[in-house]
């Protein structure tokens, strides 16, 4: 069992991260184009064969040396943070749209995200869950404010239309504030309209003193 | 666009329906595979490059002959039905965990599923969000009842205890109808305990019964 304070602090560079997702990024965008084909061809038995039988050789090779379990999230001395298999943003997880989420200077948080055959649910449209799952996670970030740790506490969301396959964009933002808690309303639009209406509760853990003040002794002075 | 009402009546038989499912369910668990080695491998640059030269042929191969967008939700004269792309069960969706879901005589569902690192939030643990997806999914499995079609009206989610990435449980029961609301309550837990407590509110579309009674006439007496 994975201690839930591991934000691990490890000691690469800068250069040393941006090198391994230099080499990475273009790899999981190649496999996310793979999910889409594999849900789409009509190709037969001997094209899926051979796809098959090269993935495998291709994955076996790629776990002669892996860590062992998830990636998890990690930190450097300079306070650069990557979490590569995060299910809604991680830059190394193919199987995440992925979601890159932007912040305006009044705290508010937006992101557009072209959603493909993958997220299906109903007919031609997004899985609500895979709104609920982007929702969540913009959520969590605009509750953050780019220097605090929080978890989801409660989140509800009101499914108003249909949102078709295709660009959708999220709008969060910060509409209170109450000892640990932070309120966050956000919402997912595509081509129907407004599709969800969110509101969530995020909690500013306990250890997230402890956390900080890690980071930040090992920090330096930076 | 698509009508939300395509959920596609096609003439294909139910042998060949599952030719194609055993022709790419291999393929879609090896590109599960491929994901997850994507997010944990410590290959270098030949390696890597290699794979993505790879990757990126097979693609290729599989596009030559593909259906233009998603997958959609088909069905055939014998009431078969099968949503590859599905972004919670899609069999054919390297994306998916892919979750099945159970159900009891009694109306009750629940389905067991294995997360790794393609699913990651916290350190460790499963995404809020990836919950979120895989309750959604199952309160709709269990307000259709097998035989309606149903459409997420609200979610709540109450995130009690953090989910340790590894194998989950979700447990799924209709608390109440009223008119064309299903109230359903679901939980997801994993070896902390109970993570989230999820009510819903699932919503009988006013087409559903047009879609049934087209679906009933082109089966035949079936």
């Amino acid at each position: 069992m994975e201690d839930m304070t591991a934000f691990r602090l490890v000691e690469v560079s800068d250069a040393e991260v941006e090198a391994v997702e230099r080499r990475y990024g273009p790899l999981a965008a190649a496999v996310r184009g793979l999910v889409d084909a594999t849900i789409r061809s009509n190709a037969g038995d001997d094209v899926v064969s051979d796809a098959l039988r090269s993935i495998t050789e291709i994955t076996a090779r790629l776990r002669e040396d892996q860590v062992d379990g998830p990636a998890g999230v990690n930190y450097n001395a300079t306070g650069k943070a990557w979490n590569w298999g995060n299910a809604a943003v991680g830059l190394r997880n193919g199987a995440a749209p992925p979601m890159t989420v932007m912040h305006e200077p009044d705290g508010s948080t937006w992101a557009e995200v072209v959603l493909g055959a993958a997220y299906e649910g109903p007919p031609g449209c997004a899985h609500g869950g895979v709104s609920a799952l982007l929702l969540d996670h913009l959520m969590g970030v605009t509750a953050s404010q780019m220097n605090r740790v929080t978890l989801t506490g409660t989140l509800t969301l009101r499914y108003r239309n249909p949102l078709p396959l295709g660009r959708v964009r999220l709008d969060g933002r910060v509409s209170g504030e109450e000892g640990r808690k932070v309120f966050v309303e956000a919402t997912i639009t595509g081509d129907l309209g407004v599709a969800i209406e969110a509101e969530g509760i995020f909690i500013i853990p306990k250890w997230s003193g402890d956390f900080e003040s890690v980071v930040a002794s090992d920090a330096g002075p930076a």
